[in-house]
C-alpha cells in the first residue's frame, strides 16, 4: 500500500495546560505488514485525560511518551492489510495505536470487536473508561444499597458509568457535573437522584444538603474543590476510589498552604477510611472478561446509557485533548478519522 | 466496703500539649456494688496516644471526655467484692474503667484473664495495642515475605509488635524511633532489620538508604516528618494502614503550606496505594479471640518481646500522658497502683 501517514507526535513538554505548539503534525509513508502483522486505519482514536500525564516526564506509573513519539492512545482500527493468520482484511479492532491514521500491528494488544453494533463504544462504555467505573465502583467502592455514592465528573466517559452502575446497586447517587446542562443530563437521562454544579458558588453547602446521610463512597476523578467539598461528609467507613485527579493535571506547583495533608490522614483515621488509587488494565486487566459479560447486556438493555462527544478530523485531535483537560466536552470525547 | 475511690477528672480542655492544670483528681467514696455487679480495684493503668483526642470535643470517632468526668482507659483490676454471679472476689479482669482507683461493672466489657503469668500485658502486647498491631498488619498491610515494612513508632507498644510480627511473616523490616537507645533496643532486642533515628538530621536520605528496594507496608502511627520521609518512597501497590498521628495530636492549627493535600492523593494514585484508617475494636473486635489464639503462643515462646515503662502511683497518670505524647517513654506505658 502507498498513501501518506499523518501522525500526532510530541513535540515538547507543556508547562501547565498543553498548548497546540506541544504537538506536531508530521507524515510518514504508511507502512507495509512483514509476515505476522497487520495493517490497521484508525477509524475512532480516543482522547481521555490520562493523556496529559503522559505529556509529562514526572514519575508516573506509565514512562512518558518520548519527544518525537507518537502520543498515545486507544484506537478503534479496521484490518487493511493481513499477513497475520489471525486477523482478516475488514475486520474492526481495538488497539493502543496511538494518535496516528495508520499503525501496524503483530497481534498483541488486539482486541477483536466483532460484530459490536457501535464500534467506537469499544473506546467508552465497553472499553476503558466503563471498565475503569466498572471495577473502581464495584470493586474499591463496593457500595451497598441505600448509601450514599458521589461521582465526580458525572457526565464524563466514566463518571457517568460509575453513576448508572450505582443506581443499579440501589444507592442513591450524587453527581457533580459543570454547569447546567450537564446536571440536567445526569438527572433526567441518566438517572442520578441529583447532580450539582461545581461552578455555581456554594458547591460545599449544596453538595452537604444534596447527601442529608453523608457520603459512603466517593468516586474520584477529579480532586481540587470538588474533593474539598466531599471530604468533611464521608462517613465512617467511607470508601473512596481514586480513579483521576483532573484538576491537577495541568498545574505548575502545589497550592497555597496551609498544608492539609495530615487533615486528609487524619480524617482517614477517624473515619476509618479506605482511599486507594488504581490504574484499571494493570490492576484488573485479568477481569475484563467478566465486565464485558455483565456490561454488555446491561447497555443492550438501556440500563447503562451513554453519549459520546464526536470531534471530525483527525487535526483536531490536540484540541480535543486540551478541551477534556477544560472539561469543554460533554460525554467521552472521540475524534472520527474514518467510517 | 469503705474508703475513698481517688479519680482523675478532666478538669479543661488542652490548648495544644495537655498541661496538669487540664486535670484534677478528686475523691469520692468507694462505691457498693448492688445485686449483678462487681467492685473493682485497679492495679494498672493503661496510658495510650489516643487518650488525647478524647480530651478535645472535635470531631472524632469516639465522643470526648466530658469536662468533670473520669478520663478514659483500660486497666487491670482485681475483683474486691461480688454481687455477680460470674465473677469471684480475687480475679483479674481487664476493663475499660478509666482513670480511677476503684470502679463498679455490671460485667459488661470485663475481660477474665485467668492465669496470665503477667496482668499487665492484657493491657500490651496482649491487650489492645498488641491487637491494633495484629489486625493493622496482617488484615490491611498483608505484608508478603520480602516485602519492605516500615514501622514508626517501632519502640512502641504497637509499633514494637508491628515489626516483630512482620519479621514472622519474612518480611525486611525497617523501624524509626527517637534516640540511639530506642534504635538500639529495635534492633538488637526486637530484630529488626534496622532502625532509623528520627532525632537524627537527614531522615529522609537514611531512609531511602535503609529501603533500597522502596517501602511495601507503612504502618502509620506518627505523621509529621517521618510521613513525609515515607511518602516518596512507597512502592506501586504500597499499603498504608493508619492507626495513629501522634505527631499532630497536639497540634492547634495546620502546619503553613504549600498544600499537600493534592500531592497525597497524587500518589495514592499513580502508585495504586491503599490507605486506611482503623480504629481496632469498632473494626475488628469480633476478632480478638483469633489474636488471642495467635499471639499467645507467639509471646509465650520468646517470638514477640515486648518492653514495659512502668510509673509507679496513680498520682502520676497525667505526667504519664504527657511524656507518652512527647515520645518520653520507652516501651508500653503502664502506671502501676497496686500489686
Amino acid at each position: 500500500m502507498n498513501g501518506i501517514n499523518r501522525r500526532w507526535v510530541l513535540a515538547s513538554r507543556p508547562v501547565g495546560e498543553p498548548v497546540a505548539e506541544n504537538f506536531r503534525l508530521d507524515s510518514q509513508p504508511v507502512p507495509e505488514p512483514q509476515a505476522g502483522q497487520v495493517l490497521l486505519q484508525t477509524l475512532y482514536l480516543s482522547i481521555d485525560p490520562y493523556m496529559r500525564g503522559r505529556m509529562s516526564d514526572a514519575k508516573s506509573y506509565a514512562p512518558p511518551v518520548a519527544l518525537g513519539e507518537v502520543m498515545v492512545g486507544g484506537a478503534v482500527s479496521r484490518v487493511i492489510a493481513s499477513q497475520h493468520p489471525d486477523y482478516a482484511v475488514g475486520e474492526l479492532v481495538m488497539a493502543y495505536t496511538g494518535w496516528q491514521e495508520y499503525a501496524l500491528s503483530d497481534g498483541n494488544g488486539l482486541f477483536r470487536l466483532g460484530d459490536l453494533v457501535q464500534p467506537s463504544l469499544a473506546l467508552g462504555v465497553l472499553g476503558m473508561p466503563g471498565f475503569t467505573a466498572y471495577m473502581g465502583l464495584l470493586d474499591i467502592g463496593q457500595p451497598q444499597a441505600g448509601e450514599t455514592v458521589v461521582v465526580a465528573a458525572a457526565s464524563g466517559a466514566v463518571g457517568a458509568v460509575v453513576g448508572q452502575i450505582a443506581k443499579l446497586q440501589g444507592c442513591r447517587v450524587i453527581g457533580i457535573a459543570g454547569g447546567a446542562e450537564k446536571c440536567r443530563y445526569v438527572v433526567d437521562e441518566l438517572g442520578f437522584d441529583a447532580c450539582i454544579d461545581h461552578k455555581a458558588p456554594d458547591l460545599a453547602t449544596r453538595l452537604a444538603e444534596a447527601c442529608p446521610q453523608g457520603i459512603d463512597v466517593y468516586f474520584e476523578n477529579v480532586g481540587g474543590k470538588v474533593f474539598d467539598a466531599v471530604l468533611p461528609l464521608l462517613n465512617t467507613k467511607a470508601r473512596v476510589p481514586v480513579c483521576g485527579l483532573i484538576a491537577h493535571y495541568n498545574a505548575t506547583s502545589l497550592p497555597d498552604g496551609p498544608d492539609r495533608l495530615p487533615l486528609l490522614a487524619a480524617t482517614l483515621l477517624k473515619q476509618r477510611i479506605r482511599m486507594q488509587g488504581f490504574i484499571i488494565f494493570d490492576d484488573y486487566g485479568h477481569r475484563f472478561p467478566e465486565f464485558l459479560q455483565q456490561m454488555g447486556p446491561w447497555v443492550a438493555a438501556g440500563k447503562i446509557r451513554f453519549r459520546e462527544h464526536r470531534i471530525s478530523g483527525f487535526e483536531s485531535a490536540p484540541q480535543a485533548l486540551i478541551g477534556v483537560l477544560r472539561g469543554e466536552n460533554f460525554g467521552k470525547c472521540i475524534v472520527h478519522l474514518a467510517d
